[in-house]
């Protein structure tokens, strides 16, 4: 038996903010990971922007309220819980998550909090730790699991490689330049066939 | 967010050995944790029993097929997801408890091996780690997580100690005798009572 470390958005579930940006044509809250590496200074942004066009955290959940998983997500989801422990590793936050998490069953979900103020101004984030999806795998290698590990873009690549097996998951071209010795997914098919072939190889 | 690590049988799902016991009227399987804190003694014992009676591991399984989880397991367990991160920790081997996690949606479960000859017949144990329950408790606390424990048994108590919270589940009088500073649960509506406590205090 391994660990599974999923990536959230952009493997299981559309990328959160998008969806917040396209319902208050908000170009500013376009920008992702894969655009700024640096974590705190994406949200940095993406705050100073909510905070100008007077968004609070319950127009954040009232768009995410409206997205699905990603089609075949739940399906390959389905397929990996009875063959590997699932644990998604995200950089969200669970006062986003929890609707998406839900309409997916209920799989473990390690990612950050909000500091959430009464009126629903979102203060600050409250990062869990620094560099917590390699921090993740770290934590389920100290209990002598192998694990296997699947994510689209910068944040996820330090997952990837400290995993015993990593693979992108329909990365953007950039991310494929910039680390060409990561193997790359572009279908759950693929997907499934890696995790299967790793499981088998990391007795 | 925390962490909840349960036990597994005598939390949530029956005694499986008990049920291999009464379906083959084989009193040497009777014994468990509450009466043997050694573990790879309690499994050394097991295996000979099963030797010497020619059980092998599909006789156990078909067992446990028959079980289902404790009455209240499920609602238990529902109203714990949507409020922390679920871990099952477990001194069982993921061949036996497959169908029962199954029946409860999958949450991660944290466990053994078991080394199956082609015959089925029960070969050894393959132990994760030495005190796994200890270690799956740091490994979350590692990722700086509040953890709330709970479990039943001898091979439970270094668990409920070294998390941030723990608490007994219908434990054994001897049990309760030999720890009587770790507080104790008789139901599920009482669990639910010290995990919300705990999660509202240790935030």
């Amino acid at each position: 038996m391994k660990i599974a470390c999923l990536d959230f958005e952009g493997v299981l579930v559309p990328e959160m903010w998008l969806a917040v940006a396209d319902k208050y044509n908000e170009d500013g809250l376009r920008i992702t990971t894969r655009d700024i590496p640096d974590y705190r200074e994406l949200m940095r942004i993406r705050l100073d922007v909510m905070a100008k066009r007077g968004l609070t955290i319950h127009d954040v959940q009232s768009a995410i309220a409206g997205l699905d998983p990603l089609p075949g997500a739940q399906e390959f989801l389905d397929w990996l819980r009875p063959r590997f422990q699932v644990a998604i590793i995200s950089d969200t936050f669970y006062e986003f998550a929890a609707p998406l998490v839900a309409k997916l069953g209920f799989p473990m979900i390690l990612c950050h909090r909000l500091d959430v103020e009464d009126n629903g101004n979102i203060a600050d984030i409250r990062l869990r730790q620094e560099d917590p999806k390699r921090h993740s795998v770290l934590a389920f290698q100290s209990l002598k699991y192998k694990v296997v590990a699947t994510g689209d873009s910068y944040n996820d690549t330090t997952m990837l490689k400290t995993a015993d097996a990593g693979i992108l998951f329909q990365p953007s071209q950039r991310v494929i330049d910039d680390f060409p010795e990561i193997p790359v997914a572009l279908t759950y098919e693929e997907l499934k066939t890696f995790f299967s072939d790793a499981a088998a190889r990391l007795n």
